[in-house]
């Protein structure tokens, strides 16, 4: 079935196929491997992202492979094939299944599915399809599949945008939309100077994020008589063992709080760290105090990450980690030897 | 062309179509309006998020569009329609195309596209297609169209996941795999405690991406002789106009800082700080100095916004504002009159 108003040649633009594709890569996509069987029984796959649903009753769903592609021919002999959507943590097998040539499907442990297709373990959603039309599609076919079975996991899925694998998070424009609508409310009109900064200013919610969340924190901190300070010094001694004193101040001193030889010589007289001729080590009094603090943090890591989602806290500390990457003062590395 | 090895209702599962959908969910899509004109050239257009690329030479792309649908046969009449993947801008654009009966191109001010089909501004990128085939999809017609014409921005598109907008954050698997990596190696059979937490603990990300970034804005303070605590009170004061101090406690008391009488006291005697009946106020010298350092977190997070992208930083900003409210200790709105 096709009506086609126009033939592929006629109004083909003179388009450079790069460019082509940066422009279709601004549509985001989750990523998918889709798998099959040779004739002979040998488990086939690729990585796509060419997949969409088509229709829930019958249920069906789409996606599409190039005519040069040499599992063109087994997954038309198929018939049957396995759609995959992979979780965020399956990029290392996206990219495996993106590549030809190696076995792909060794040290995995395959699934039992309703037909023979493999059917990989560990992903966001799964549709066992049987192919039910293949459409021409200019340089691709178009495989169109009954979904003849199919379930799902809570795992955020991986994304792919503009080239690059992603994380989704959810988007909240009602918040700044309202706070701005505050701004200009409280300031139209009143003759009052405007405030210097709105609740966009990413310094602010840095702060603001980071002392809410630390709030939580404060008093298992406060119950040991413990300064911010002190907490920062202990905190660098909690991952390195002997250290000198040049290098807990190195590494404390972005913060603003200043750990020197007096504070250092004070956290020893209390018994918080130790000193010898290695460096400065935590005590075990410190350890347990700040395994009750870190208690603590993680507490109220784990009461946001209710609140937020496991996909949004991911993509949460991802990037605070790509920011703390651009905005290193140029630390020696925390967790390094 | 059609080869079909199964009648669609052969195999049907009998599934859920709320569950099935929601399996479907799970593989993420940019989000698209897609437009057209009626035989008397009313304009006409829907959200769709069924789009995908489908073949690169000749340029070719699908979506499917409900059999049900009122413009279905408007779009089967027309043989031409753009495709608009939307910026994580038009979210307001994306909910008012995906509903009936309203003038959906009031106020809109149409770019001229090389067909007569509408073409809708300020999206990320945008496909000028003819129809070239129409598919049987179950309950989708699948339209596929050849691109004559296309462009893209660099916004950011809105994303679609799981029922919900979202932004697209890059994935950075590789950093967490090196810091996890370094830590095994460095305690494994060393005999050495293991390290209290990991560079994944939430509230270490946030203190340190927090003054890192504060890192830079310091010097700024500190050249005009303000304490931490200073700050913050001023801060208050930047955005809101004759506040009594108890307020000005209770929006810094989280930070730790304590904004007291005396501390206030000091602000007005050093000329930051006016006072009156109706509270406390910043001095022209005070909102001087506050535009100078918040000129500097603007530079900062410019800066940032180069490094990281612009999409990235709005996923940023997202991310903190729902973490701050989830862990709001009852603030009263700082920017609310």
């Amino acid at each position: 079935m096709t009506t086609s108003a126009n033939s592929p040649a006629a109004n083909s633009p003179a388009l450079d196929p790069r460019d082509f594709r940066n422009a279709l890569s601004m549509f985001a996509t989750g990523v998918t491997i889709i798998t099959t069987r040779t004739a002979s029984g040998e488990p086939v796959g690729i990585t796509a992202n060419s997949f969409n649903s088509v229709s829930l009753d019958p249920p069906m769903v789409l996606w599409s492979l190039a005519k040069n592609a040499y599992s063109l021919p087994i997954f038309q002999q198929a018939k049957e094939w396995n759609v995959h959507i992979l979780s965020n943590e399956q990029e290392a097998l996206s990219n495996k299944f993106a590549k030809k040539g190696e076995d792909k499907f060794a040290g995995i442990t395959l699934d039992q599915g309703v037909t023979p297709s493999p059917l990989l373990p560990g992903c966001s959603a799964r549709f066992q399809c049987r192919t039910m039309f293949e459409y021409e599609g200019g340089d691709h076919i178009i495989f169109v599949g009954e979904v003849v079975a199919y379930d799902q996991t809570p795992t955020p899925p991986l994304l792919y945008l503009s080239g690059n694998y992603a994380l989704a998070t959810k988007k909240t424009n009602a918040i700044a939309t309202e706070i701005a609508t505050e701004m200009a409310a409280e300031h139209a009109g009143q003759g009052k100077a405007p405030a210097l900064f709105s609740e966009d200013l990413l310094g602010y919610l840095l702060g603001r994020a980071h002392y809410q969340f630390f709030h939580a924190i404060r008093p298992a901190m406060q119950t040991h008589g413990l300064s911010e300070s002190d907490f920062f010094a202990l905190s660098v001694l909690s991952v390195r063992e002997h250290t000198p004193a040049e290098d807990i101040s190195h590494h404390t001193a972005y913060t603003g709080a200043s750990v020197d030889a007096k504070a250092l010589a004070d956290l020893v007289a209390r018994d918080w760290v130790r000193v010898d001729a290695a460096g400065y080590a935590i005590s075990s009094k410190g350890r347990d105090a700040m395994a009750h603090i870190i208690a603590a943090a993680k507490a109220q890591e784990e009461d946001l990450g209710e609140k937020l989602g496991a996909l949004e806290l991911t993509a949460l500390r991802n990037l605070l980690k790509r920011s703390i990457m651009q905005t290193d003062p140029g630390l020696a590395k925390l967790w390094k030897a």
